[in-house]
């Protein structure tokens, strides 16, 4: 969390100036994403009768050639009403400016809070509206491969090395060889569509039990729809104890399939997907680990949350998901 | 500029309820202040008709029992007219709330952006309001010392030792001995005010050349006016190079007196308060320097930007004050 660019209110009123929303009132910093820098802006809107964005600017991890696929998707899930915020263009057009040499985007601000211990309600309506975006993004006209794939989480946990993962748990070891099995495990004769591939509670915005907007699609890809309900699920349906919370888990379940029903071969292969989404979580975490300091002040999240998750799913997979 | 401590969305929201402010609808960390964390709160409002508020949570170098000064001025100076963000009491009436064992407290949200190259009119304007803040601010009835007088600034730089300060720049430890015989320089005789003492353009919001904004009081004190007035005329009127502008110095001071003319014994100790005023920053930034790790993920000030500044005005201050 982190803004890593300054922008001062000068640099911050030009850049707004190329787009039609009116006047800079307010700028703030704001500390949201690792891999990008965000102000909440204010404006006096087009209309002046004032108008609220976000300004991203794309910092690591964001390949530019990336950004037609993450803003257009934004706009075309928008314009089908799945809660997402729209990209804000500039008047030459533009989904993107450079500035600084880095791009940056305009994007429609939501309402909403984050929940961090989501109720059974809540949770049905994330499944609800994560089949809701499946279904609107299927015919988005861009593609994008997953590059954290289950071949890229066994490369990735493979070039931290044996020692690397031990010196961060005694067990992280033992995850290489599920790993290097689920590598060759291909999902794409399942249902394919263009998936968030990461919506964890962060990613998500609610007022009370209805979510107000889905946010930060830096990971969306084309790939299995099942895969990002089973990433949904990994990411929901377990306490800040790593207990699995039974009711979060069926309701995410019971939204999606209200909505859209999943296929018998989906169904059937849901056990190994979900512990495929598990390990991209450990796969990244502990590459983030290992490139991190001690003591940068930054929070390291521990790959072992998704250890536990890895062996909830090889234990019980079978029985969730029947 | 971090957000020190992680409030859910729930806890967000039974924070909230303790204030007749209506429903949460957004809160966003915000990347503001050192010293505590800062999260931009958007609710449904009393009325239902929307409001936003600053919710801070102080961290550390805020000592609790100076809250009721620092927040308590805040409704003093807004109550008189002065653009100020005024401290919102809970129901029970109290401007702050103890929550996870930090003090927590709602704050009006001002519209405005900090000017980074501020015009002389800005200027002339931040002179203004300064003015205005200590015509204001003489009859609140609370008072604090200041904990970074020019005894104090010694005591710092003392504390770092020559060998520290040469760590940091060979030409630091020459400030030694400036620093030592301002330390009896005692500013009591001079008219007194409750003062910002800190007013970098980082806590001016500003629209265009109005004043929307003075915030972060949380170096306020009572003292003497003209070294309110030194330290904003040092922390303004010196561009990113570190030269002086004219232009923006005058201003400043024109502005000031327009509100306020300064006595003749304030305007023939200006050159040397304004010495004192920047040895102030030169102390802070050199304490911190040392206690910051090389590599840690925060922007150290340079003290010597401050040494630069009380050379310029050992050499030129009996000119710009006469």
């Amino acid at each position: 969390m982190a803004v890593y660019t300054h922008l001062g209110a000068e640099e911050l009123a030009q850049l707004i100036a190329h787009y039609d929303v009116g006047d800079l009132v307010s700028a703030k910093g704001i500390a949201e994403g690792v891999s990008n820098s965000n102000w909440l802006i204010e404006t006096t809107g087009a209309d002046g009768a004032g108008a609220r964005f976000i300004l991203t600017m794309y910092e690591r991890r964001i390949v530019l050639s990336d950004l037609p696929y993450f803003l257009g998707l934004l706009d075309h899930l928008s314009a089908k009403g799945c809660p997402v915020p729209r990209t804000i263009h500039d008047r030459a057009g533009d989904a993107y400016r450079m500035e600084q040499g880095k791009a940056a985007a305009l994007i429609e601000f939501l309402p909403g809070v984050s929940p961090t211990q989501p109720t059974p309600d809540q949770a049905r309506a994330i499944g609800e509206v994560l089949a809701r975006l499946h279904l609107a993004s299927g015919d988005f006209e861009l593609s994008r491969a997953n590059t954290m794939g289950f071949a890229d989480n066994w490369r990735v946990l493979e070039g931290c090395g044996k020692t690397g993962l031990a010196s961060i748990d005694a067990d992280l070891p033992a995850m290489l060889e599920p790993a290097r099995a689920a590598a060759s495990f291909n999902l794409s004769a399942l249902p394919q569509a263009n998936i968030h591939a990461d919506l964890f509670p962060d990613n998500v915005l609610m007022l009370g039990d209805k979510v107000t907007g889905l946010i930060d699609f830096y990971f969306a890809c084309t790939g299995a729809m099942a895969l990002d309900l089973a990433t949904t699920h990994a990411a929901w349906s377990f306490d800040e104890r790593n207990a699995f919370r039974s009711d979060v888990g069926a309701a995410i379940l019971a939204g999606y399939e209200s909505v859209r029903p999943l296929q018998p071969e989906e169904r059937a292969l849901m056990p190994q997907i979900a512990k495929g989404a598990t390990l991209r979580f450990v796969a990244s975490r502990a590459e983030d680990w290992l490139d991190t300091p001690d003591d940068a002040l930054v929070t390291r999240k521990d790959p072992m949350q998704f250890v536990s998750r890895w062996h909830y799913y090889n234990d019980y997979g079978d029985q969730l998901f029947a």
